[in-house]
């Protein structure tokens, strides 16, 4: 059982002229160009054919390569201002045009038309011209093959099941629902390569990768697979040392055996030497090394690899005060720039730690010129409330996106779409949040961080809110026409949920771990307040709070780790004048008692936001409780019940939290609230 | 593959006057009252075949039922120095006898006369008179079906696999061996009665569950089994409520059922209203009326509700200063003193927490002068190093037994055994610590806590330090014979190995939890410290550790547990004046500038202790390597490889927790030592 996420069309109400009009002009379509062997063509017309018939009760009539000149008509075209899987939708006197230069394009505007209709966005003057910022725009599943999914909190995996792949009807509606946001790339298995999926490159899955390879394409979506570095050792080398020359030729007759079988594969994902993972490190070669030689031995396809930067020592002994694990991705990979293949590209964290609720942005971004990059966001709520808490995250994700590496004056989305220094292997990765729940991310807010991933990949320069409005428009409030929207105050709807999604992140960071420090929580499982429970693992990951004081220097005199940014960042960074207080416990050891810009000491500061987060969290949860009657039943109890959770759970960490520095410090709240 | 624990034989080297003697005196055997159709009576036979042909390469000449004046003589006989299970071993001119007042009596004098031959002790004048302190001396394991074993540290379960009985080699090599220590009942499925385990008194087990009673019965061991109180609402009927009668009703039929096909059950572990599992509170019902209910329900075939006491309210708020869960197991059944059935037995933890490095004996024990008991230890390592640390329990279960109760000046001992109150429903149990490992228990040396909980639940007065002697001399060093374990310094090896099992748990305890007060472990796997772990969460396991103080109150003033002991004890703990130190903070919040009966600060204690205990651990260690060469090889580098280990460890305890405190009380350790 699924639903269809944002694509749940449901009949337009046509209350108006203008919506009887748009139901009148789009009885006809007219698809230029059209191949019938074509999937992606074939697909087009599918999603007219589906969407208005839902809209108006029949399917359109449709006319192949002929001139038309009213209806809605599809047009292949070549023009400067069309770039690659770009497309224009506009509107003319008898009708709309979507314009584009491949039918990746075409198959673009077609979604962005649909959308339009439905967010009452199809007016008369109506001019959209979009090419895509980001090369790749990719999601990683790191879905397990017997079916489990790492850090997955949606069900399990619809992709496996069992050590075999699923390939079925949801199958069809993910290609659809990914590629309808942009998604042009999906890595279907965990990065974390065990057991069976060491095999997934192998006879026993050929045939049912080509089958999901093709199901893809049709959507304009390549295929890439995760692998085990060391898998030559588990077909019989005794090495994988990757300048071995029996190594690369047995990833020569491996890729060639691969691209017979599946030929439209789009490369390999790899994460060698981390968290356990096998690598070039084995045999004292360098990161540059292990990806060249898979990198030589898939050219030849057209293949790429993606390297992940997530490398660092996970055995730190808590002791040892000079290690810092924020350095450690710039420190391995740095000195490298210039030397990985055209096809390799280095996939890079936001962050230098791991996904927290906030971070500095990599050094990486603007620290490599001459190298490939792309970055690494995660949409599985791994540490930003499990999909159990609403965190919407475009605007984090639209933080990051700005930072000014001061690289060129490049900022870290001008670096990752490659268009800072001309690459064209560059891009965007999620680690997806979905899985075979009903709702595919189980906490229903949550699919607007996957739709809303889409978007910010496919146009960086879209504001959080407005992905944030299109989504809950789609999804909660899509059937009321345009007229009827206001009169029923459907606005409501939108504005509810928009207002909700535009306050979980910042409310979140609130009761979290304060001022950038991150980590506070459950080891292993990464859900919930334990303020301590990585402080004396093997993490790296410290916020070393005594009675007196918290944080890690990291400039200069400390780690060092704000070396590691071009100067303009360092300094930023380095003083505490202008370091931004979010991230002051990231950057510097600080005494509970220093005095914020807001004039509240940094104790006074920690009680505030964690009883202010926790209040907007009830906030958040009465204004949900305010849609009841307005929207599906089903996603407001579902949504419901994650808020009574969050309501509770956010108290547990104010208190948790509260009470820790409480305990260390002996210090009283300002304003006597209670502390335990 | 599995050894054979103490009970491995091997050949005597007889290399002086007095070995030779035993030797010619056991070439013949008498055997009185021999029943040949009688299992226990066929096993003392093969018990001594088997011993006596790895000592002196020959099986002895048997001879049964007939009068002889030289060898070895077995004779059942009734006299009163002799009770149930009793056995006297003594020598005469020409030999030795072994007597008992029944069968059972009659194995354990045979396993202890083998004992004898093999420590050298079978001494011209040995007379050795016992009859069990415990009517009940049992193992409770935590067995799962599907193999795996709940806080097993050993290995998987060798009762079940794949949800299935085994049966095989290994079950009769068990009963051997825990028969020669005196277990004469034993539980073989965890307590936390799940899935199969349900259906183990059913059908699909019953005649597996026979084969095994029928195995274990040859060596004086009854079967007992853990059951699920729900069970019948697993079996149609919509409650469990015990006071109604058709649950009652189903109950007599269950056990008429049970008992058709495993006639000589034991009878019932229960877990009921405790973490989880169902029980009689969901009725409403008293503990009494669930326990009752099913004791009438199997008095008809003597059968045995051991109903434990574990109760407690697991998802206690930690904001909640009131609640104590100490008090729990007291609240909940003092008040039901005298109203169980006279088949019921109350199995008791020995302290009210959960098997704490440090406790004191739970006020039940005293508490209810009218209801059997029974004491359940856990020689299962779960918080005192789980089999990888050294720690042997059986000097901490003797302070246990030696607690005066002030009820009628009665110790535990005299309680638990019965004979303070006149009972015979009472007992020791040890949740075991046994599994498929080669060595049974993991750790070598955890196996003297299985052999010695045996040994003491059969004879109570043991001293811990003999015990040890004994295992350590069987298991390392029995095959030299009595002058020669002098000259070859055979007396290094078991004054080494007692001396390190003699330290190892007031070691362990030096660098654990400090002063009585716990849990400061990793949550949910319970093993390497993580001082906050519990401390925030629903267990109701707290140590309050602020800047300036720890502990919890718990006298009138506080929680109040210390009144539900006797005056004197409630006196002796309620007093800082005479509170015994290592539990100053499981009864009083203590700063920790306060100054012990040593002259130093509690916060210097924890300093000193952490560094004391793991400088011992590394002496142990090298007490251990100084037997290389001297002891079996396998043995040797299996234990010296937990060492290794342990020595690590240890730094990681002693170093969290002082830096724990450092960091809270910004206090330096006054030797200067390096905190973190």
């Amino acid at each position: 059982m699924y639903n269809s996420l944002w694509l749940n069309y449901k009949k337009l109400s046509l209350l108006d002229e203008s919506e009887q009009r748009i139901a009148d002009i789009l009885s006809n379509v007219c698809f230029n160009s059209y191949e019938a062997e074509n999937p992606l063509c074939v697909n087009i017309k599918n999603e007219i054919d589906t969407a208005f018939e839902a809209f108006f009760g029949k399917k359109p009539i449709f006319s192949y390569n002929v001139e038309m000149t009213s209806g809605l008509l599809l047009n292949i075209i070549k023009n400067d201002s069309l770039l690659k899987e770009g497309y224009r939708i506009f509107s003319f006197e008898n009708g709309y045009k979507i314009e584009a230069a491949d039918y990746s394009g075409l198959l673009y505007g077609t979604f962005r038309f649909l959308e339009l209709v439905r967010i009452g966005k199809l007016t008369s003057d109506v001019d959209e011209t979009k090419n895509p910022d980001n090369p790749l725009r990719m999601l990683n599943h790191w879905d397990n093959m017997p079916g489990d999914i790492e850090r997955g909190y949606s069900g399990n995996s619809f992709f496996f099941e069992d050590n075999k792949m699923m390939i079925n009807d949801r199958t069809v509606m993910y290609a659809r629902a990914v590629a309808s946001v942009g998604i042009n790339a999906v890595v279907i298995n965990n990065v974390n390569v065990k057991g069976e999926a060491s095999y997934l490159i192998s006879d026993r899955h050929y045939s049912d990768l080509k089958k999901l390879s093709d199901i893809l394409n049709g959507y304009g979506i390549s295929l890439f697979v995760s692998i085990n570095y060391a898998l030559p050792l588990e077909n019989g080398l005794d090495s994988a040392d990757p300048l071995k020359e029996e190594v690369a030729n047995w990833w020569k007759n491996k890729c060639e055996e691969i691209y017979k079988n599946v030929p439209n594969l789009g490369g390999f994902l790899v994460k060698a030497d981390s968290e356990g993972r096998p690598g070039p490190f084995t045999y004292q070669r360098t990161q540059a090394d292990g990806a060249n030689m898979l990198a030589r031995a898939i050219a030849p396809y057209g293949g790429i690899i993606i390297w992940r930067c997530f490398v660092y020592n996970c055995r730190q002994d808590w002791r040892d005060l000079k290690t810092d694990r924020a350095r450690a991705g710039y420190d391995y990979f740095h000195s490298l720039d210039g030397e990985f293949e055209e096809n390799v590209i280095l996939q890079i964290k936001n962050g230098p730690m791991d996904f927290q609720v906030r971070e500095p942005v990599s050094p990486l971004f603007g620290g490599m010129e001459h190298t490939n990059e792309m970055l690494e966001v995660q949409i599985a709520q791994e540490y930003t409330g499990q999909q159990r808490h609403v965190c919407y995250l475009i605007p984090w994700f639209k933080e990051i996106l700005n930072f000014n590496t001061h690289m060129k004056e490049a900022t870290a989305a001008d670096i990752l779409s490659g268009r800072a220094m001309g690459k064209k292997n560059a891009g965007m990765a999620a680690v997806s949040n979905t899985g075979d729940d009903l709702n595919w991310t189980g906490h229903d807010l949550a699919m607007a961080n996957l739709y809303g991933f889409g978007k910010l990949s496919y146009d960086t320069s879209l504001s959080a809110e407005d992905i944030a409005y299109e989504w809950a428009r789609l999804y909660m409030a899509s059937a009321i026409g345009e007229k009827s929207f206001e009169e029923i105050k459907g606005k409501v709807i939108t504005d509810t949920v928009v207002d909700i999604l535009m306050k979980s992140w910042p409310t979140y960071e609130k009761y979290n771990a304060p001022l950038g420090i991150g980590w506070m929580v459950v080891p292993g499982i990464h859900y919930g307040p334990d303020v301590d429970g990585y402080e004396y693992s093997m993490w790296g990951t410290y916020h070393k709070a005594d009675c007196k004081a918290i944080g890690i220097d990291r400039t200069a005199s400390g780690t060092g780790y704000a070396t590691q940014y071009k100067k303009e960042n360092e300094d930023l960074y380095s003083s505490l004048d202008t370091c931004p207080e979010e991230l002051l416990l990231f950057f510097h050891r600080m005494p509970y008692n220093y005095v914020l810009k807001s004039g509240k000491t940094i104790l006074q500061y920690i009680y505030d936001t964690h009883f202010e987060g926790a209040e907007e969290v009830e906030k958040m949860s009465a204004s949900w409780d305010s849609l009841r009657g307005m929207i599906d039943e089903d996603i407001f109890e579902r949504v419901s019940k994650r808020f009574e959770h969050q309501v509770i759970h956010s108290k547990e960490w104010r208190d948790v939290i509260n009470s820790y520095f409480y305990r260390k410090t002996g210090i009283e709240d300002e304003k006597g609230r209670k502390l335990y």
